[in-house]
């Protein structure tokens, strides 16, 4: 009986997906799905990725959050148009709050919208929302033991990040188990190495962002 | 209908705490419920406490994880009772996983069970799993906005541990705004700073435990 409650909700999320998803082709709109731990680094790198797009595309963020809006006042600052998304307890975004939201986006006006995710490696990745592009981070500190560990998130994802790549020096961690580890889970997907702090790979990762728009548009 | 549900599986799962709580008393052993982000700390952390006590406790550990067995093959080399726990996919422990796997160890021959929850700052939270104490983690590197963001987390628990506090030089990290977010939620709850690397720290979180584990067995 639970189990089947679950289908229902999953398979309706699906729907309400396809549904967004049609919305923003209709608007010629890119939707990034940015997901990793708490303090993974999600909001500083959206931060940084418009900050080197905003000359040819116009973004917009949807800020989700379980409580509060820190995010959404630091994401505000770039004076770009941004929402903040509470899900009230809840441990991902699913695609009805999506659906709910997008009207407060000008999306005549837009190319390009970041959605940050709630914090976890686990629940986030079993939800679509609409997205034409799904962004893993993994941070250095966090350990080279995550790919193993939580292996859904790494599989259905588009790409990796892996931030806090100035912070390797200080910690234990195998890079090469991380990338035998994902090319095993999602053969061939891109991995990029940045680190926020100091902008290293910040470019290549934009480059990489802005061929999927070109894409969403054409 | 949806969250009548839910409903209904929190109560169950309360009652069922209730049950694992009775048995372990029983016992006189101590369940400690540790939770945290991914990469955290906590398989590492388990295991300098279990050095520290073992000299006076008979320690057990339940490995909880999404997938894999990791962490339960680290534990095992400490060549303590050890059983894995595998979610499948869930991104939680409930109380009717560690009623069904606790027959698993000697019961008899433990003072403190340590359980690792899986990686998560939100959902483990909302489960009772029959434990007489929780320990939540959070690492420096995962940054100072976690208590604002990830609430219940702090909330819920009986302690507060800063974790690679080492690492406080490396990352703009404001331990004051952790400390009066953690108070705000949590009142007069104790805050242990570690370090599990260089061990700083470990023998007063030690000592706490240890209080508790009289306590449970008293």
């Amino acid at each position: 009986m639970e189990i089947k409650v679950l289908h229902q909700v999953m398979d309706w999320n699906e729907d309400v997906s396809e549904e967004v998803k049609e919305t923003l082709s209709a608007h010629h709109i890119c939707m990034i799905n940015v997901m990793g731990s708490p303090g993974a680094g999600k909001t500083s790198l959206i931060t940084s990725l418009i900050d080197k797009l905003r000359k040819d595309w116009r973004a917009g963020v949807i800020e989700g959050d379980i409580a509060g809006q820190v995010d959404a006042e630091r994401i505000a600052e770039l004076g770009i148009p941004a929402v903040q998304l509470n899900t009230d307890g809840a441990c991902h975004i699913e695609a009805m709050s999506i659906q709910h939201i997008l009207p407060e986006l000008p999306l005549d006006d837009l190319d390009v919208i970041f959605v940050e995710n709630i914090g976890n490696l686990v629940c986030p990745a079993e939800f679509l929302i609409g997205e034409s592009l799904r962004i893993t981070i993994l941070s250095i500190p966090e350990g080279d033991d995550k790919v193993e560990k939580y292996p859904l998130m790494f599989t259905d994802t588009d790409c990796l990040v892996l931030n806090k790549y100035d912070m390797m020096p200080y910690f234990d961690f195998d890079e090469k188990r991380v990338c035998a580890n994902y090319e095993t889970v999602n053969p061939g997907a891109p991995l990029f190495r940045i680190s926020n702090r100091t902008g290293d790979g910040i470019q290549e990762l934009a480059d990489f962002i802005a061929e999927q728009i070109r894409k969403a548009q054409s």
